[in-house]
């Protein structure tokens, strides 16, 4: 729906942000060479955009039981199965690449269990796409399941907390028809 | 799972708590009387915390073509389908002020198709549902729809973000077994 | 969509009802201090009506191993997820008062894995569900679960039986769109 | 699971039933030849046996805006999606004979869109099996589509009501693992 | 929706047909004594025709670890879930004659958890339903289950590939209306 | 599951085809560089082999209203929706080269709806899609929408074959645990 000339919600124009706004966009342009579509969409409003930025590096940029790879590697196999193209195809890219693996984002994608990932990372994923798709029936044991594959408890928050956080970007995307930079589609495929 | 004795994750000391954070919590009580559980459980992640409170405040507190209460009402009825205990029950205290009905919570939890709602609020729940649901079948023909009953694009986005952020937090709370305070449920039962 | 007023079905005049219903409705009247509407709404099809009673009466009131009140909290969970407002919030007030518990019929309807109940009840809870919706899935090991926890065949009958009964009572109440009488939402509250 | 020699709920003794239990028993066999099983498996509950089949001449045996026919067919449409072995045979044997058509009952239970009937009876089967299936979601528009095929309000709660007792009689028969008699697998097909 | 006088898509003349095509048609008219629908169906798209029933035949004539009622009992399970009319009634009647059995077909359309078959015969039915409906979860363990009962790994590949034959069967059926010849609902009754 | 040295069902050596078998893979690998794994995994029931190529063929390759690279867009669309890795990655690498749009098989793997397609492709997908997961409920009304957008009956059996063929082939992938070759993930990115 959205497309650069006709987006369904306007992006507003650089100039006119807020200047921390404005930094951060710069800052993701010179790392990415080019300014992914979800910054431009979540600018209009910039308290979300604060909020939604703080809350995405607090659990995808600090250390953790799970790798950077690991947590990119929840947020494509959940936002597959919500039919997010956006998040698909952006952190696609970077599973590529933090994984240096050509492959595995178009098979989470697909169908994780047949991805070439280790029995913990499928017992990750596992427990991810129960948080996202009915969190309602996270019981006991699925902390034990977990924790027999070397997780810890912080371990499953972080789980959790990206699985539902990328639910989040999901809906966001989908209302707004958030379309990816034709750049992600090629990185990282070696 | 969570209660006050056995915490699934435990909750922080409040003197252990960053200022701010603190402040936050402080504040909260002295509205309400006692420390809602989602700042007890979320406090020891602190900026999940502020994240969390920040998206929170940006779309539950600004002025927005939907009222707060209809905001809230939004919460109740996406909580209640995701199965979230502690937001039905939190956020039903609050529309049951809000809206100054001590029936309309107990409505949009259980069918909100049967409540005493205008058809303007239907057409808004069913778009706030749809988004929390199946975000992916999104159309131009949504807008439409809420066009035709005075909505603003600003406030579909409101909608469909409020639907999203408490899925986010629908999430976290089955997640970690939060429980709602007792207080919640008698409030503005009249 | 039923209102007092203007509802679906209309509801007859006491003084043109068969004397065993109008003795039926004055006896609840007498107890409960006014007349829930599902007398109300049923008593236009006498036939229907003793016939739906009678059925509420075996097995409601009769001795089980399931007390009364472990029998409406079945009501409750199985409504809630058939998304039926009158049974919810009318056998709400039946589980607070029988089980003097204020805050338990708001958690089973919104989620009872996470509801403050024993793991016996837990289990009654989970078959009867399993009766409720996907009741072509019973097998064997249903009933070998069951009695682990020292259920009797009669009383999986009693679970299985108050699911089945209370799916047709919703069904019924949303077809006619019942409303539950204000009173209801807030007895047993304390 | 049940059968003959080894109920899952043992089938009582006919000499042991309360009088009128035996006698609608042996009406029943007169008229049929034989004895159908639901009869057995709900005879050891008598109070449970006089209310449901109470229930049962009230909907079936009336005069009403749906032929008896008609009404079977709810009945096997509806038991059809609701796997109910024990309905689908009993009632397909009913519809063969009522509607003096060998055929129509087998379609029915594959897919009710794909069978012989008028667009007068899909419009009825829509409705049942959408009150059988997902009845949270019943709108004045449904309504208002019957009306438009000539069906009174009255006709409305018969398709309801048919289909929610049979919704409860499909969660007895798998509950209770009730097998259909041999006889009606042969019934009416000429 | 397709009858012999009015098609959604046109019966061909045999006269125009390859001779192939045909003879085939000839032969199966001289063993059942009718032409099943499938035949002149499909024998619009000649070189489809070919394919399909050499499929059906490498699957369905060959020998196997699973008898050839039991593939049978694959299609008539499975196509009942996928709601196909005309292969649950003609694959029905095969099942009769082949297991000599006048009840098991409708017993598997209606439930197939409820029939009269082996623990084997039910494991089968199982991984057939599983590849029918959610082939993408089947993983390592069911072959496990599978080996468990007898089952070697050419006897699960037949159970899938018939089940996955028999979906693109039941689309066909759906997609073009076909209906089953009269002659298929009685066979093998007895 | 399966994997060059280790797969569910082994491969067979190419020496021991039948000869037509190996020129058809002969012919493939002299057209693609390469040999794709569904040649492989399927020539070890030769049978089937030739039937499913011969299905295959007859669909995808001759003239149709749909264009080839239409034909495929279906195919990418439906085994998205069953969580085939195979037929998404070897079918999107196809979509992208007949296409020559590096973007399309990406979007629609992830959201058909969201993808930069045509009204009339919009419309397809959604019956090819309607036939792959719900096709008991294709109806007359759905013909009509598509004659809307100029296709005919006999584009319509197109789009309905491919969706079923590849819903054959989605399962017999999932089922052996076919992967795709490396080669298809980079084909077309440009």
């Amino acid at each position: 729906m959205i497309d650069p000339a006709h987006p369904r919600f306007p992006v507003p124009d650089l100039a006119d942000l807020p200047d921390d706004i404005r930094a951060r966009i710069a800052a993701v342009q010179d790392k990415a060479g080019f300014i992914p579509n979800v910054f431009l969409v979540m600018a209009r409003r910039p308290e979300e955009f604060r909020a939604f930025f703080a809350y995405h590096d607090a659990l995808m940029d600090k250390d953790s039981g799970l790798s950077k790879g690991e947590r990119e590697m929840i947020v494509v196999a959940t936002s597959a199965l919500n039919q997010c193209l956006y998040c698909v195809v952006a952190h696609g890219a970077i599973v590529r690449i933090r994984e240096k693996n050509p492959l595995l984002a178009d098979q989470l994608a697909s169908n994780y269990r047949k991805s070439g990932i280790t029995p913990r990372q499928r017992a990750m994923l596992d427990f991810a796409v129960k948080v996202s798709r009915k969190a309602h029936t996270v019981e006991e044991q699925d902390f034990d399941t977990l924790h027999g594959h070397g997780f810890s408890d912080e371990d499953i928050w972080d789980m959790g907390a990206v699985a539902a956080l990328f639910g989040l970007s999901n809906r966001m995307a989908n209302l707004t028809g958030m379309q990816p930079n034709e750049e992600f589609y090629g990185m990282g495929r070696g």
